[in-house]
């Protein structure tokens, strides 16, 4: 077998586990010469993980996961054709351990936490293989391969390791490198000579999710310098190309996500994704998920409704609300202004949707400090903002931000706006990437060899950018030139 | 603790099992920073076995193991010192299913059969290991390798594959090369980061043990002509250098092991080993294993009896018993001419200790085929035995043969007696210097990858080749011109 592997496929190295030798044995004794067989690759060399009469095998699965601490989406993939057999998302079952990964990291140091959260993680991937694999009429013991992508955290949860060490100084996770380990490791109900692959960390806060986004734009694989942005609560960013490569993250603050806003929610049925005021008649115009009658106001919404609130001129550069320049949306809830996109008869509830002056400084907190991370990042290789030829936008609600209204508030720089690609699910696609593509594997480990991480935390020019970034767009004209001609081009039109 | 490691040692490519990770976190943050690791050598990478605070870790320990169908011989070593603590050898419980290899094999294809043969040797291995460990003070967790050379069968036996392929044409294994494994899948109790390696073999019928053996050797490390023979039912031989090698094997018959002899018996104590009679007086001297009373003829003892009896003119060169020469020795037993070694009141049963002339001929076929081999590999090659500069002589007794008496009849080539070196338990010694010199496991895979492996049962010159060796020493007297020097030394003496 290793003969006719090495002379038909090239294929050198194999291992050989012993239930394996012990199937083969019986079938070429048989006297049938002609096989089928299933390999995965190890770290250095392939393994033979089924061997049949030729035939008789099932086309072998993989199981591509993102591994995210609020839903974890599973793609069933037929490894012959690349075909996506089914996928779907789960929720987190270690949500009722806490809604923020901080919590679950202090439940885990409780007694059994470490486990109960194992056994979760557990629990949501087997029961979601099994179901796809249903869904799909498949037989998840023809699963061979699973690639998981997720932050640091999760991946620590999933494998048992200690994560108390995350969130502190200098944060230092167990591992960043985990070798590819056998299901029974972790306990996946999969084909029991297949093996796991977890995307590698480069650093607590820069994870394994991240390394698949790299992964699915290609960016690693260019000389034109690109910058992959993960929005969210912390704000990852990394900037290079094919040669090198500098990653940073820090906490942007969850107003971004629109969950701590006083009408914030998550992306869901009926949540204001899409938001625009018409600077002439001030007239508010929205769309919902689902087209739903409105609940909330998700990211995407926020982003589109500040910079709608600014164009319009109902808000002035440091944030405060003009509220003496539009008397209908305009008003003043629980002793706080506020701007009211959907009155009470539109809504689901009966109740307004609204944004008040605190939610407005907390997404300028956000907004600026995503900003001032992007500026870190560049300024310390001496690149411009200019000279990023590509912005991948990766993160929960990344690809349903209009990179024009990202601009227009300062949050995303002001280059030409086809440099901005939404990389949707990114985590999930480079998880698929690597189940079809081999050469992946080497990639990602090239990458994180590559990858220099700044601790944005501990960088005292960090603080100094910032406070220029609070303003909107910018209290540096000079950065934001197309915002401005878009100010001034509205202010000439209206008057 | 990968930066460390390729830092101070220039290991590059390290695994890390999840359990290591897990005890590595908990020492590291515990703010110690000065470690004690082992690792144990993978097929391509390092794998960190244990890790511990300083000075915590017990030395490393592995285990050599020669797995003999009649007794398996377990090595306990300290790898840190390369010290040998404890040895000893133990019967192979298999031998209830029988004493020759084949009735096992027939025994494994009935229900269960393979099992309980695999059941027996993991038996032996624990409970030697336990014993090996108590016996130097010490913990069999702590060892974390083991070495495990035996013929192709006995490794089939181990690990449950089916053998029954082996002794049946084209004699094809289930695997020649077996991956390191786990302890677990085998069952063996040692530390469960440990690893299992088993030197593969080449053929059916040129198994481990050999390769072991061509290893203790050294021979493919030299320029110079080597020849590696295993004395024994099967006649295994290897012919080259550190550039090529030729094996064969064959069936030499069990006459040399002095089993199947009338007053043959195993090398236990009361065998007689050596012997040797007075070409003028006839006078009979022989030696037993510790000095008992003589109680049967063993290998050694054998061929120092043919010798004798041909060189002082007791035996024809075509192995008839001259029966009117010497009326004390000679006698007819059972209606068969017969040679009397010690007489009633010597042996310690009371009963005559003799060679008849049934065995003789069956020692002559025995002998004139072991001879054949080493001709006909030397020959397919082109090479004469004058240009091969060392006999290594190892199997079961390979070690106690008088080479001048083995040339004497025609056994072993008519060459300088400086050349045949006695390699003792070479298996054994092969296992030993694995643990102790990881390259030793790359060197194996080239040997085996060097060897072309003659199958000596189908070739026709072997019965033509045969039939010059069924004399003594050989009818061609070129062959033999020192044997012959020195049988007319004796008669010019005699006369």
């Amino acid at each position: 077998l290793r003969d006719a592997l090495f002379r038909e496929y090239g294929i050198g190295a194999v291992r050989l586990p012993l239930p394996v030798l012990r199937d083969l044995s019986s079938i070429l004794f048989s006297g049938v010469l002609d096989l089928d067989c299933i390999l995965v690759r190890g770290a250095d060399a392939w393994r033979v993980a089924a061997v049949e009469r030729q035939g008789r095998l099932s086309a072998p699965l993989g199981c591509a996961v993102d591994l995210g601490s609020t839903t974890i989406v599973l793609y069933l993939l037929d490894l012959d054709s690349g075909e996506e057999l089914a996928s779907a998302g789960y929720e987190n079952l270690q949500r009722i351990h806490g809604e923020d990964i901080l919590s679950r990291i202090l439940f885990a140091s409780g007694d059994g936490g470490l486990e109960t959260l194992q056994a979760e993680v557990r629990k949501v991937l087997n029961r979601g293989i099994l179901e796809l694999s249903r869904r799909a009429g498949v037989d998840p013991y023809n699963v061979y391969f699973c690639s998981i992508a997720g932050n640091t955290t999760m991946i620590h949860f999933l494998l048992g390791l200690d994560p108390s060490h995350i969130p502190k100084e200098p944060y230092i996770p167990v591992a960043n490198h985990i070798d590819l380990m056998a299901p029974q490791c972790i306990g996946l109900k999969i084909h029991p000579n297949g093996l796991i692959y977890c995307f590698p960390n480069v650093g607590s806060y820069f994870g394994g999710d991240l390394l698949a986004g790299i992964l699915a734009s290609g960016m690693h694989r260019q000389d034109e310098i690109a910058m992959l942005i993960d929005v969210g609560t912390n704000a990852e960013v990394l900037l290079g190309n094919s040669s090198w490569m500098v990653a940073c993250a820090g906490a942007a603050g969850p107003a971004l996500e629109g969950g701590i806003l006083t009408c914030g929610m998550r992306a869901e049925c009926g949540a204001i994704e899409r938001i625009s005021i018409d600077p002439k008649t001030l007239r508010v115009s929205y769309k919902t998920i689902d087209n739903e009658k409105p609940r909330g106001l998700c990211g995407s919404g926020v982003i589109d409704l500040l910079a709608s609130l600014f164009l319009a001129g109902l808000v002035d550069p440091t944030g405060k609300l003009l509220v003496d320049r539009d008397k209908r949306h305009m008003r003043n809830i629980d002793g706080e202004a506020a701007f009211v996109v959907a009155f009470e008869e539109e809504s689901e509830s009966g109740l307004p949707i609204y944004i008040t002056q605190g939610d407005i400084k907390n997404l300028i907190r956000s907004k600026g400090a995503m900003y001032t991370i992007l500026n870190v990042v560049t300024e310390s290789v001496g690149v411009g903002l200019d000279d990023i030829e590509r912005f991948y936008i990766a993160g929960a609600f990344g690809n349903y931000i209009n990179p024009e209204n990202a601009v227009n508030i300062g949050m995303l720089p002001d280059v030409p706006l086809d440099r901005f690609v939404g990389l949707g699910n990114a985590a999930g696609k480079g998880a698929k990437e690597l189940l079809l593509r081999w050469e992946a594997m080497d990639e990602v480990n090239d990458i994180t060899k590559k990858i220099t991480y700044l601790e944005m935390n501990v960088r005292a020019d960090f603080m100094n950018k910032l406070t220029g970034a609070l303003f909107l767009p910018h209290t540096d004209r000079s950065r934001f030139p197309n915002v401005w001609k878009r100010l001034e081009n509205l202010s000439e039109n209206g008057s």
